[in-house]
C-alpha cells in the first residue's frame, strides 16, 4: 500500500490552497503577484496536512478548519520570508527568495502582512482559545529564532539544542495540531494533540537537520552541510563533539576557532561517524512519544495517517 | 487652564508602561535590554490614550481595557521599528534605532516579536471582535505602506494622499478608538468611536506632514523636508503642484526627474506659499468630523478631554 497518510485530506488541502489565493486586501500590494507565486510554490503543507487530520477526525466544521489550516500554512510562509532575508537565503521552494527580487524594506513588509493575515484568518475561526493560542505560538517562535542569531556559535550541548528546536520548529506543529481540537472545546484532548504535535516538530527538525550532513542537493549532488559552514551546532554535530574530546577540529571549533577548514574537516567527520544514526535514535523517541499520544484519540483512517505520517519522518 | 487632556488617563498610562515592561518570554531574548529602552522612551502614548479614554468614558472594566491600550502601543512600536530600518533612520523617540544597534535580521525579528506579542495581549481581552478588528488593521497598515513603498515618486494627487494615510496612519488610530467600545457590545457607538478615530488619524497625519514643512528640526534649527528629499510627495507638495501647474520645478517633479537640487527648492517655495494653510483646512475638517462623532458619547471629562485632544492637533 502506497497511499500518502496526507491523501485522506487532499481535497481539504485544495480548500486551504484556494483561501490563501484570495488576499485579503483587494487592492493588492504592488508585490502581490511574486506573493501568490510564492504562496502557489507550496512545500509540503504538512502544518495545514496536521491542523485537517485532527480537525476532520474530530469532525470539526469545515469553514472554520480551512481557516485554521491557512493561517497556519502562512504564519509558516511568514517566518520563511523573514527567515530567508535574515539568512540570506536564494532559494525557497524551487522559487528565487522574495527579497532576491524585491527591497529588503518590501520584504519585510511582505512578512508583516502575511502574519497580519494570518492572524486575521486564525480570529475567522471565532475562537478566542484559537487565537490566544495561536499569539502564544508566533511570540514563541519568534523568541526562538533571536536566540537562535546570539547562539549560532554557542553550542551548548544536546539540551540547549532541544530548547531551540523546540521553540523554532516544534511550537508551530503543536499550534497547528492543538488548535483544531480546541475547536471541540475538549480542552484535555488538546493538550494531547498538542503533545503528538510538538514531538512532530522535535522529530520533523532533527530529521531536517540530519538530512543537512547525509542527503545530496539537487543542485550539487553532495549533502550541503550548510549548517556548520554557517556556525551552527545541530544534533549531528552536538553528538560527535561530545563523543570526540579528544578530536583536535572539535575542540578547535568548541573553542570558538571558526576556520571554513576546521568546520569542513568536521563535517566529513561527522557524517560517516555513529552521531548520525544516534541523532535517528532521538528522532525516534519523539516519534514514539507522538504515537503514544495518538491513543487518547478515536481509532480509524485519521489516526493511522497522523501515525503513518509521524512514522515517515525518519 | 493648562491641563493636558491624557491627564484623566495618566494613572492607566502608568499601567500600560507597566504591562509592556513585562515581556512575555522570560528568557529573555538578547535584545531585551534594548527592547525595554525603546518601549520605555515613550512617545506620546497617543493610542493608548485614545484607547483608555473611551473605555473609562464607557466603564470598561480596567483589565481588558490596559491589555488592549499596551496591545497599541506595542504594535505600533512593531511598526516603528521595521519603518526605522526599511527608511534607514538613525533615531527613534530620541534613541538610536533599533538596526543601528542590532544586524537587519534581529530588527527584522525584534519588530515580529511584538507584533506576536500585540497579538496576545489583544487576545487577552477575551473578545475575537477586538482579536478580529485588531488584525484587521494590521493589515490595512502593513499593505498601506508596502503600497506607499511604490508610489512614492507618484504623487497621485490628494485622493491617492488620502487613501496612503488612512491606510498607514489612520487605521490604528480607528482600531484604537473602536476595540475599547467593542467590549461594550454596543456595536453603533463602536462605529461612532471608529469615526472619531480614523478622523483623529487623518488630521494627526497631516499635522505631522505640514511639520515635516515648518517645524524647526532640534537639530538643525531649520526644517527638515526630509519627505520630499525621499520622493514622498504629502499634501503640501501635492495642494503646491496642482496650485502652480506652470512652476518648471513643479513640472520637472511630476514627470520623475529626481534632482535633489529641483526638491530643495521646491521645498523653499512650497513652506512660504499658501499650500501649508491649505493643508491645515484639511486637517481642520478632519478635525471637525472627529468632533461631530462625539456627539453619540455621554457628554463628561472624559468626552471633553477627547474634544481637547483632537482640536490640539492644528
Amino acid at each position: 500500500m502506497d497511499v500518502s497518510p496526507v491523501s485522506l485530506v487532499a481535497e481539504d488541502i485544495r480548500s486551504v490552497e484556494a483561501r490563501m489565493r484570495a488576499l485579503p486586501v483587494p487592492a493588492a500590494a504592488p508585490v502581490a503577484a511574486t506573493l501568490e507565486r510564492l504562496l502557489a510554490a507550496g512545500g509540503k503543507r504538512l502544518r495545514p496536512a496536521l491542523a485537517l487530520l485532527f480537525g476532520r477526525m474530530l469532525r470539526v466544521p469545515e469553514e472554520p478548519l480551512i481557516h485554521l489550516a491557512a493561517a497556519f500554512e502562512i504564519v509558516h510562509t511568514a517566518t520563511l520570508i523573514h527567515d530567508d532575508l535574515v539568512d540570506q537565503a536564494r532559494i525557497r521552494r524551487g522559487i528565487p527568495a522574495i527579497h532576491t527580487e524585491w527591497p529588503a524594506a518590501t520584504t519585510v513588509l511582505v512578512g508583516d502582512f502575511l502574519f497580519a493575515w494570518a492572524a486575521r484568518l486564525a480570529a475567522a475561526t471565532g475562537s478566542i482559545a484559537v487565537v490566544q493560542e495561536f499569539a502564544n505560538a508566533l511570540t514563541v517562535i519568534v523568541d526562538g529564532e533571536i536566540r537562535e542569531l546570539s547562539v549560532a556559535e554557542a553550542g551548548n550541548g544536546a539540551a540547549g539544542y532541544e530548547t531551540r528546536i523546540r521553540a523554532k520548529t516544534a511550537a508551530l506543529f503543536e499550534a497547528a495540531c492543538r488548535c483544531p481540537v480546541l475547536l471541540t472545546g475538549d480542552s484535555a484532548a488538546a493538550e494531547r494533540a498538542a503533545d503528538y504535535g510538538s514531538a512532530f516538530g522535535m522529530a520533523f527538525q532533527i530529521a531536517d537537520d540530519i538530512m543537512d550532513f547525509t542527503a545530496d542537493s539537487a543542485s550539487t549532488g553532495k549533502p550541503s552541510g550548510q549548517d556548520l559552514a554557517r556556525g551552527l551546532l545541530t544534533l549531528p554535530a552536538i553528538h560527535y563533539l561530545a563523543s570526540r574530546p579528544d578530536d583536535p577540529d572539535a575542540s578547535a571549533l568548541g573553542a570558538g576557532n571558526s576556520d571554513p577548514d576546521i568546520r569542513a574537516r568536521l563535517f566529513e567527520k561527522i557524517r560517516v561517524s555513529d552521531a548520525i544514526e544516534q541523532s535517528r535514535a532521538s528522532a525516534r523517541r519523539h516519534i514514539g512519544r507522538a504515537v503514544e499520544s495518538l491513543c487518547a484519540f478515536p481509532r480509524g483512517a485519521h489516526r493511522d495517517a497522523l501515525e503513518n505520517l509521524v512514522n515517515s519522518i525518519v
